[in-house]
């Protein structure tokens, strides 16, 4: 489905998350028009001179002429089809824009937030129309990775649950929708459960910074690009499927459990525990500062082999 | 560096594994001769049977002139370099036959165990000399992935170790040294502790078993193949790197950990616990059968991207 010919998107918060969005839409998106609305001063001349670091060459002529920027919020919405808000995380300050924001919007504007963990039924708290607002939580950053976690409160309706979904297949981005509004939504649960188990074998001098990334890169890492966790595991049962799995290595998954549970608590893998010190230390050792441009560019390879650009 | 112009490699167990790591050193080692030995009466035939479904067609011819199988275990090894083991998962049968392959085999051969389970340590308890064996853990299929996580024991030599990485590096594989034997090694340990959050949050109703693939498959697998969890959250604290990370998302991290540990608790996610039957019939309902063809097909073109043929 192709994304409607005029389209008035309003991105709120130019950090770079706003910015990273801003280009997505106007890279995937040719009948958008993009304002940006920020309370920083020098917000035209930012956005001049930081916007095109998300475009490639070939694309920034044929997107710059579709961007603006506001001087206030209400101008910035005031015909706005869709509006993006990624400003700071904190409640108060979400509680308090969507208000504005409702009242110089168009009656029918979709409402976004970027944001990692307040979820949309705290964030409408003020709203007199709270069925509008739905969390679209990107993997950073957005202009490359192809995943938007889409979380809805239990208040917001389904149209505009399906507009949002319709919205980001048709620019061939992976919208997933999440059932519950739940403590940190569902890839970084994921991810983070992973790094909790990075951090507690490092802990442990089971095995470098540097080493358990080699081996995440060279196994997980292009096998979860292809088949997902339950999909990987699934195949690995056989004919009998993951149950198959569970039943034959079931014994060898539960062993891991327990001494994952067993490492974490003697090893006080908590945030700011006593490990924290030598794992950063050995990243920074081992790392420095990374170029993150060369990380994109290879990201964007490994997603073109999957048809996913 | 290129292997030695010639060697003899022998794999101890023709199950699916072995064929893989067959395959794997007839097409990376073109100076190997391999001989398959396995107590099945019909070998010979099964081997030429199902060796070819792991090599393209143009690779049959110049492999399979450099394949033997042999009749007994005591020929199989009599002039190896290499003994590769991926018999039955159990203690006692890989007791009892290092001590076989030790008597039979030359005295300067590597011998490598595939378990995912099984310690060397444990495997080469009657061995006269403890200090030639180690784990070389597949991600599987092997002919596939270019993990392979090698585990010494507390005997293991320096230069076994060193041997052995340096044989896999040269076939252009990412062998990687763990340093200490414990319960998985590293690859199930991560992966497994990811899993069990998976389980968890589908379990819980949070997302489907079907998205929850896509999210990962539009997430983490891309990125993790280019950047591992270390050097990705390093990247994402900036110039201050990892710790960086930690001042600003740690109180984030904390809270799905937090999370995590009272809805595994809470919905008893253990193997064989009551949320496992409906994860397990929804996977079967997502996938049926999955073809791993497809699959290591993909595989391919996402190391490619990435330069891991």
């Amino acid at each position: 489905m192709a994304p409607p010919e005029e389209m008035n998107i309003t991105i709120v918060g130019a950090g770079t998350i706003g910015l990273s969005f801003a280009a997505l839409h106007l890279i995937k998106n040719l009948g958008s028009q993009v304002t940006i609305f920020d309370t920083r001063s020098d917000l035209q001349q930012y956005v001049q001179a930081n916007l095109p670091g998300y475009l490639v060459d070939a694309e920034i002529d044929a997107c710059l002429h579709r961007l603006r920027t506001a001087a206030s919020l209400e101008e910035a919405v005031s015909d706005a089809d869709i509006v993006q808000e990624q400003g700071p995380e904190n409640p108060t300050f979400k509680q308090e824009i969507w208000p504005q924001i409702e009242r110089h919007a168009p009656a029918n504007a979709l409402f976004w937030s970027s944001t990692s963990g307040i979820p949309a039924s705290e964030q409408s708290k003020d709203m007199r129309d709270k069925t509008r607002l739905l969390v679209v939580h990107p993997y950073n950053p957005p202009h490359i990775m192809p995943l938007l976690e889409v979380v809805p409160s239990p208040q917001t309706s389904q149209k505009d649950i399906d507009r949002t979904l319709d919205y980001w297949r048709a620019l061939s981005r992976t919208p997933v929708l999440i059932r519950k509004e739940c403590t940190g939504f569902v890839a970084n649960r994921l991810a983070f459960a992973l790094f909790r188990e990075a951090c507690s074998l490092v802990a442990q001098g089971v095995v470098s910074v540097e080493d358990l990334d080699e081996v995440v890169q060279a196994s997980m890492g292009p096998r979860w690009t292809v088949a997902g966790p339950f999909k990987s595991y699934h195949a690995g049962g056989g004919e009998e499927g993951l149950a198959g799995f569970m039943d034959k290595i079931g014994g060898t998954v539960q062993g891991c459990w327990d001494a994952s549970d067993e490492d974490v608590k003697k090893g006080d893998v908590r945030v700011g525990g006593p490990w924290q010190e030598g794992v950063c230390k050995a990243a920074e050792e081992a790392y420095g500062v990374i170029d993150t441009a060369e990380r994109d560019r290879r990201t964007k390879a490994v997603l073109e082999a999957v048809g996913k650009t």
